[in-house]
């Protein structure tokens, strides 16, 4: 699985690919870059897979730049997903294949294939964006906040009062953060330099969280209601900040308008928007064993009508003027629609985009899939995951120490008596090596389009947060990380002033916005938003290709492409001294630090020594990547006919 | 991805999973082997995704037998797929996770878990069949067919005559092959130890291949019509020989009745039943540009009705009385209902597949998919697949020589100008190493029941002959591995005369039935007899678990067991001498040869030796495998509660 850097490459961005965004039935230009110096490449084949049945186009070579040679096929996307790959004939006759589940001297996987995704285009600003997660009752609290009373269910907290993670604390515990004093915050994003607001819940609840939603066509008024909603976005879009709301498709709250007409009364058209386990409704199926937590029927046509599906629908209310949200991300999409036998995840997902597209395409739609989420992630519905596997878990288990933890386990060496991201068995210990064979293993199955949807968060309101656990140092690396690799960056809230939380709950904390000139403090925002600007300033950073030039235990080195600049990136845990040879990097005597303090030489032979000590992170802008033109000699298509060969092994007849 | 022996092993067979065909909402027992040597073992955690979201349990230690520590869990059956995978922590708290993807130390992908399927269980008889494949117009003919004439597109020609592998000749040299002739011939099948006999097309076209129908509800005249074939059944059954049957769910002929129907005649109510690119139907969509096949369009349900849903349907029709078959092999089952944006794939493959069962469940359904087929192959509807890469092209690549191929390619070295199982890059030359690694990648998302039912042809009527290409004396050896590999091994008709065929076309050569006592013929025969003996005399081979031992780039020693007994096979190209330490050959002191000429002793140590020289294939019966009971300590189902443990990242909330 593991790429080195001598090695022909393809990716998903535009030096290789002609359009990120095409259409069923467009030809769509797809480019392999095969280093000098490796076996030398007597033929390129590239096979698409329509309906399942291989397709094989010839590739041309278009001649070489900077000590790369280029070859380009022509493909025609015929699937929504259109899968492809390079054969590589070489020219002792050994076959090798590029996808991406790497270079293979084997026969290799459909489901790692590069893939073109058709339709369902992301927004133009999705690879612009920096996204400032928050959590409304611990955002930011408004004066109007004082005078609402706090609710049945609550406990109310003092805004610098200490989180209670035991129940019935947790979850009621209720600070009173609104919509109105998030408003007052802008400032501070637009200063971060975060193009978009995401906000967990703010329908009305029965908890501070909100997932237990009593309506969707409302906003709490606790938040500050319908009006407080519209002037936050109002004024963020005057900023240029785009709103993401939060919706959660899996299950309603107890309180429910549509669960209290249905429970006890089967007659109710809303019972069958649940799964009523008895005869009476007396009894429900509920997400993961929470009572007050019923969850959806999809099967329900009625429920699809009201919540997901044409212009009355919730999705539909809240991306409609006045409001005009930019986007929803979804609460446990990968469960929606989903109970043992039934799974209508790909009807739900799909029809509530195509809702979304009715309304206003330019919107993004991010599910969250906490594990392995590339069975969904096609790019037929979400654009983008919320998912911890590729990055989260990878970064926390290379850049975090485990010793950090509270409770000591197993043997009193590394601790199991935690749950890291979804795992039972405690933070492991990664190197760099295992971090980026993580990373390879868990994008190998998704577009690189939908990779670029991703959300590279370091945490969210559902775990610790990262600073907490951080290695000595290894903020900055993991942030860099998540601002330079494919995906969108995520700041939550609180992080960027260094908050800490042992836990999902714990990192509820409310924001100390009275601390904020305390140099410590101070010194973080300056770091989010000098790594934030390293990102938005340097678009390779959003959409470039991604090579990885070195890695070793301790550290990385990779480059970012693109034809106007590329980026190359050092992380490091314990020091990096990597020697990569021509012509992996190109124009290196170019090189200008962006960020951090590794060194970047070139030898007297051309390669390039990259070192970096103790737990870094930096960058260095080069020069973009100079391809030859496509060959005028490259036909337009020239698929190969299996008539002209001798056939082992043909399609059937 | 490679295996190495002194690994903690799971697969699906009978030793490690309690029930291969549960029903949702089942307990199923599931182990784990560590063997001694390996890194101490502290715990271990059994995860299932049920509905994408995992579920933790822990299983506990039953105790150690022969060498070997043996833990259980108990998992509930919740998806009709429902996987699940190992996580065993270390004495030094390192994790690491057994899948169907190999031992890992990072994230494992959900795709290659293990797999238990619910509900449509394979027919019990599944297990035991070897399967002898033939292509009616050249198996056999009765006196009965010189009384037929040729049909109007036809062209005669005598048994012994040459094939034609150019158009015209090609799909419609006609030899007059028929059912009665087939059963005449039934000695030969109860002789050589088949089980089941599947036969390509018998229904009325214009072709010697058949696979252009142009009806489905009557046996062709040209093969003796239905009492033919009820006849053949019948003889076929008294002997205890089951018949599978082709369907072409894709296409029909352009002489089908439907398609005369609707083509012209949009009104017509079978103009839904294939896609019409015009409105006066008279242009459509065809099967990979063949005009005469034009592809069918499954949104109909009125072609549902008729071809593969309900009581009267086509598929329902030869499975009643009185003709009973015994299941289904479908054509390009791949494309079934794929065409662009449309995928009906599922549909159609689980409504012919209930059909199947409404009539009788004990009945086998394999499906066409000639590569990558892992995303059809989840056991919803197929029991397994008619594909190549796992072992058809992975056993050429070893075995074969592209050397004897006729055109001499790029370079001159390997020949490239030929079409390779579908891969156009011509026949690579793996080492034992590149076969086992393909094995494994492409069965690593296919759950062990289906791969079970997948067949492990050498060759098809689509493909050349494994024979006219093998290495020298690879032909029991690739035979050897299609007898012990989990699979179903099939005979492709004249493979047992030794018969050769330069492709797919020249490998439909007539059986030379009066040539069976020739010395050569009657060794090749003998060789198949005595190898499909060995299978069907071992059911380990059918059903037992499989260890790869030792894998070099010259040969492989892999392992079946049960608890009855096991058998260890020897496969090599140029010779193998490995040494398998203890404990990873349990009772190789009470070896028994059952095959071959290979050697295996016991070292001082404890340690096996195994060797074999040249090119060759072995087996040896060994005892069966001893496992602690399950321990009664173990709980039924002791799921992990997450609420006892710090959460880095839980599900949210």
């Amino acid at each position: 699985m593991m790429d080195a850097a001598r090695r022909p490459h393809h990716d998903g961005s535009p030096l290789y690919v002609s359009h990120s965004a095409p259409a069923l039935g467009d030809e769509v230009a797809v480019r392999l870059r095969v280093p000098e110096g490796y076996d030398a490449v007597g033929r390129v084949l590239v096979r698409s897979n329509p309906d399942h049945e291989p397709v094989w186009v010839e590739a041309s070579r278009d001649g070489a730049a900077d000590g790369w040679e280029w070859w380009t096929a022509h493909i025609v996307v015929t699937n929504p997903r259109h899968g492809y790959r390079f054969h590589l004939v070489l020219a002792d006759g050994r076959v090798e294949i590029l996808n991406q589940g790497g270079l293979t001297d084997v026969d290799a996987l459909d489901g790692q294939d590069f893939a073109l995704v058709a339709e369902n285009p992301p927004p133009a600003w999705m690879d612009d964006t920096v996204l400032y997660q928050i959590f409304p009752d611990r955002f930011a609290r408004s004066q109007a906040a004082d005078a609402r009373p706090a609710p049945h269910w609550a406990i109310p907290a003092a805004w610098d009062g200490p989180l209670d993670p035991v129940h019935p604390g947790r979850g009621r515990q209720f600070y009173g953060g609104d919509l109105d004093g998030a408003a007052e915050k802008l400032d501070h994003l637009s200063d971060l330099g975060v193009t978009a607001l995401y906000h967990t819940p703010i329908f009305p609840a029965e908890s501070n969280h909100r997932y237990d939603a009593s309506r969707f066509d409302a906003v709490d008024p606790l938040v500050g209601g319908d009006d407080a909603y519209l002037r936050l976005i109002e004024a963020s879009h005057a900023r240029g900040i785009r709103i993401i709301g939060d919706l959660t498709t899996n299950h309603s709250g107890i309180a429910h308008d549509w669960f209290r007409a249905a429970l006890g009364h089967p007659e109710a058209p809303e019972s069958a928007f649940y799964y009523f386990h008895d005869e009476a409704n007396e009894t429900y199926e509920t997400w993961l064993d929470a009572d007050t937590l019923p969850k959806f029927d999809w099967s329900s046509a009625e429920l699809r009508r009201r919540f997901i599906e044409g212009p009355d629908s919730v999705v539909a209310q809240w991306l409609r003027a006045p409001y005009g949200i930019d986007g929803w991300r979804i609460d446990v999409a990968n469960m929606t629609g989903r109970l043992g036998r039934v799974d209508l995840n790909a009807e739900v997902r799909q029809t509530l985009r195509r809702t979304m597209i009715d309304v206003n395409p330019d919107t993004l739609l991010l599910a969250e899939s906490t594990n392995d989420a590339a069975s969904d992630l096609q790019g037929d519905a979400w654009h983008g995951g919320m998912t911890y596997p590729a990055f989260t878990r990878g970064v926390w288990a290379w850049l975090a120490d485990p010793r950090r933890i509270p409770h000591y386990g197993f043997h009193g060496e590394l601790s199991n008596d935690m749950w890291f991201f979804g795992l039972p068995t405690g933070m492991p210990r990664y190197s760099a090596r295992q971090f980026v064979e993580q990373f390879q293993r868990f994008t190998s199955q998704i577009p690189w389009r939908v990779q670029r949807g991703t959300m590279s968060a370091l945490d969210t309101h559902d775990t610790a947060r990262f600073a907490t656990y951080a290695s000595p140092g290894a903020v900055p690396v993991a942030l860099g990380l998540s601002m330079t690799l494919p995906g969108i960056p995520v700041v939550y809230a609180g992080d960027e002033f260094g908050l800490e939380g042992v836990d999902g709950e714990m990192s509820r904390t409310p924001m100390p916005w009275d601390r904020m000139a305390e140099p410590e403090i101070a010194a973080r925002i300056a770091l989010y938003r000098e790594l934030i600007a390293l990102r938005r300033t340097h678009p390779a950073l959003s959409t470039g290709g991604l090579r990885w030039l070195h890695v070793d235990d301790a550290g990385v080195v990779f480059v970012r492409e693109s034809a106007a600049e590329s980026v190359l990136v050092v992380a490091t845990r314990g020091g990096v001294d990597a020697r990569v040879e021509a012509p992996l990097i190109v124009g290196a005597a170019a090189a200008k630090r962006l960020y951090g303090d590794a060194a970047l030489d070139v030898d007297a032979d051309g390669a390039v020594r990259v070192r970096a000590e103790g737990t870094s992170f930096a960058a260095f802008a080069l020069p973009g990547v100079t391809a030859p033109p496509i060959s005028a000699a490259s036909p337009a298509l020239e698929e190969i006919d299996p008539e002209a060969f001798v056939q082992l092994g043909a399609p059937s007849e």
